[in-house]
């Protein structure tokens, strides 16, 4: 039996193809050879993610792995260490890129829903000449391993205190922090604009094809495009996905809320069915749900049209996006609860 | 006074713009997530290349440097020497990844027209324990900066028997192998079955936006994959970029003899103008000039509507490309050896 | 008031200076030149060392932490992670060296009392293409920071039939392996032979000025050989040193459960003088105890001659030698528990 | 037959044993842990180099190599190239550290008798942002694999003038600096003065069993230590080393003459025996000789009682050192020009 057409993919917001106004853009864009900075398309991007976020430069790269990991090496020296939240991006899924290229070594701070309290971020500070001394704070927002939650406003000022006093640089993982800025209700540039440094993704909840952009100071940028460049990041005429992204960037926030109240409907309906699902922590586009032999199901579950990631043997992660209708969640809850009832 | 129209831009072979036939194919592609393999626009484009390299599998990455990066780090472990010609681009322009990612270094074998000797190429082989042991040789064809020159098949299959008697893996930096190809009239895989990993660049000669594949077996693309991740070059629906590729290396090769033919006759002119050309050098589709003030020629030609590249205090760089046409050349021709007459 | 003549120096275990059957030794030592690997005493030492772990080969190195961070690169390739109890030293004292040189990230593993679970060791495994590759099992025995505490043999027995079943090796940071061979009352070899490398100190309990010996296979120490080189740690005439660690291992390993008795006879004054102190970590030489403004008592009590190190704003670690006599303890418990009535 | 009683070994002046006034100071040192900074035989050690070079402050390490290198981590960033003459033992003997822990390439400069032009050097600063930029400039005085030769005061005010026009900072490998002194009859701080940090060895024609410091300002020293601590060279008892130290460092320079008089001796006897020296590259108290099968010819002459490097297929080193006397020296070179007649 062939497998059943394609109902909802759940798997990530990662998964979304281009837009017809995409592809629109992609086939008129005016482009040039990047590498020597004339690409006027990639050249609006960065400008237009550097307005929306309140910083002075941005730098265009191939993935939210390249920016974040062009942050780490920018603020920090051989064998520092990088503060983050437990479960956070940068270590559990850039590979030990850290290690590899910055030569630098996470250390953990308790984050309960992802969200470090502003004083464990102070005690994970180092300063003994017999321990790695910090070198950088970093967070993410939405967190991703957390459930796609939010950092409260008040608590981002108070780490953004802690790094002043300590005297620390603060990146953001900013991979969605377009839901961040839509679960709060707020300009994106409340959130980034407490940053030193911040990626902003635009191929997951945006929807571009690919691409996340760097933010911070000119003198900053400047350094970032010697890193881009040796990991290979410099591309020629980017403008291509540049000009998707901004396709991206004009239509896709306002899309957010929706992909976040979806959410919360299939949050509640697999709850309702007898899932294990912290409904606290569904605050934007992003669910956990705890259950036995999560790879079997996920396995059924795509049989019947509706894909989502079993991440480790008894966790289901599902993910709203703006290619997910209300009609398609409707049958994919179908099928997600009918599933559990017969298991 | 503003400056003159352009005429051409032979800074390089990687400022062409996508043509019509590509701008329509990614407009058109067929897209996937990429980081989950699924994107068959980019597989079908690995295939390809993999196909006309003579190669098992191939894995596309956003630049030529990632491509060469990651087979330096799949072929060496931390302490190394990467054995390449004086002038390799992985260490002139490729700032230091080889140290910063892999932890090695270079070991330079003396070449004549970038050409290495297969002896002078064993000479380099250390194996004392007071030393770096070699890790792995690394070939450059065309070599750009010798001035785009091709190394012979039986030089080549000399260093090959070195590599073998050695214990060494080959790696060919094939930015401009289909130049190669083209300039000796061979089918690629003559060139590129040589060596054990390839990296094809396709945004050169070939004309596509972006990207290049690195080739090789099954087994060491799965080990690049998890490099490529590290570096950043994980790109979600990056079909857009392959589907131009795959124009690119339909339509590409071809055009390849007459950039070659229109490098000889710029090359002629600028000798026979009484630049400094060493027209030995001159074999595919690059031509160094020698000149006292090579920036200020430089801006004087660009003014005039003539982009070149200033490499160094005393050295200009010429390359052909497909959007250079026999009448742009001959204008170009005129705007140049005349700029020499009036210096 | 100048401070008080010394009474006990219980910082650490590396504090005691040399013997003078060390320095009678040290003045005689036959040496050549190690780098050559001419030193016969060095040789001695070596042989000696890889005798008693059961083992082929050793090589000396100035530092354990040299011998941890040559074993981690033995076992591991760049962006790999190393699986490690919390709070293990390679992670916590050792300075970002995993990362800085061997390109590699920790991955820590739940261990009360220090002793990891082995099914916690087999969840840390990861082999999904979206994470960084588990490359090497590192266990610490005693564990310092866990109050120098002792892996139960049957422990290290399913540890290690994790290792095998996972096909990952097993490396030991036995800085005070001596001292887990002790409290266990088995021959050393009946832990250390479980492992794949071993990295012995000789200079905490057992004595010695400086050094650490790693041992291994023959093959594993030539590579091993190499990485030393690179971290600087090719000494010429190291059989001066190699001198001292020959008489510490002759003389040092019966003077531990000494140390052990003492310890707990200290444990137990301070926890009956209302310290907080976990009697059931106190398997060894350490005790940590556990009260506020830890570096003001520690400063008081080194005025009065009783040296302690303050790791933490809460916590003070007290560490048995083989230069700490009954006599001493007795005195320096006065210091402590008085110190703490006039709190 | 069994090898020829020893007559000299002249393969390197690192294989000098201590005299009996080091190995009594060894025996009679004051020490402590120098981890915690209590050494006080080290401190004075380190002072006194300091002292005598002319620089604020100086830090102990176990080699020269790790000397070097936490000098290259100071001074560098990852990515950035360091400015060294060809044959440079940062580069050659040195197994890629500057690659494998700073993430560094060398940048060589071409120098005939291993002593570079200052103009040179400048044309060896890259600043384009197409490649690496220059981070250190490095030499080395005496220059080993040139023969042991001196750079003159004059061309290093040359290049110290290039550093600060350049904004870049000097490290001079001084493995044998004090010969370079000797060499010229000056003070060693006005050769060591001109540069930012300066590797001091100890254990070469001083004589002492193992040892380097490097020197430079206080706050380098600092972030020096934390480097050095990576690198494993944190050591407890160091004062047995430094005691030999520092009678090498008070006996061995006024012995230094003596070796380049005799190797001038060695030299001479040797071109005149018909062997192919450059007698202008010996200028302190290293020579190499050009002949076919020096491994052969370095095999008999062991054999004979007269040990020598090949280094190389047809290059031999002799290096002199104070445990060569005027009479060993005539029986040596009885033994190799003999042995060249015979070939």
């Amino acid at each position: 039996m062939p497998p059943a057409p394609l109902i909802a993919d759940l798997r990530s917001d990662t998964v979304t193809t281009p837009t017809p106004q995409m592809r629109a853009a992609m086939a008129a864009a005016a482009v040039g050879d990047d590498v020597y900075g004339e690409d006027p398309t990639v050249n609006a991007l960065q400008q237009e993610v550097a307005r929306l976020t309140g910083h002075e430069a941005g730098l265009f790269m191939p993935s939210g792995t390249m920016t974040n990991q062009v942050a780490i090496a920018l603020h920090t020296q051989r064998g520092h260490e990088v503060i983050c939240a437990e479960g956070s991006h940068i270590y559990e899924w850039e590979l030990g890129m850290m290690a590899a290229f910055s030569g630098v070594v996470p250390r953990f701070v308790h984050a309960p829903l992802g969200i470090p309290d502003p004083e464990g971020v102070r005690a994970a500070v180092r300063r003994s000449i017999h321990q790695s001394p910090s070198g950088l704070i970093s967070l993410e927002n939405t967190h991703n391993k957390a459930g796609g939650t939010v950092i409260p406003l008040e608590v981002l000022a108070g780490i953004r205190a802690v790094a002043d006093q300590e005297g620390l640089p603060l990146h953001l993982d900013g991979a969605r922090v377009f839901n961040a800025a839509a679960a709060l209700d707020v300009p994106l540039s409340d959130i980034t604009g407490q940053f030193d440094t911040v990626s902003v993704c635009l191929s997951k909840g945006l929807g571009a094809p690919v691409g996340s952009v760097l933010v911070g100071s000119k003198a900053q940028m400047a350094q970032a495009h010697r890193y881009r460049k040796m990991m290979g990041g410099g591309m020629r005429q980017a403008g291509i996905l540049a000009a998707a992204a901004l396709v991206a960037l004009q239509d896709g926030p306002a899309l957010l809320k929706e992909d976040h109240r979806r959410a919360r409907q299939l949050a509640e309906a697999l709850a309702g069915a007898g899932f294990a699902v912290n409904l606290a922590a569904v605050q934007t586009n992003i669910i956990y749900a705890t259950l036995p032999d999560a790879a079997a199901h996920a396995a059924r579950w795509a049989a019947a049209g509706v894909h989502a990631n079993a991440l480790g043997p008894d966790s289901v992660r599902f993910v709203l996006h703006h290619q997910v209708t209300d009609e398609a969640l409707e049958r994919a809850i179908g099928v997600l609860t009918g599933a559990v009832v017969q298991a």
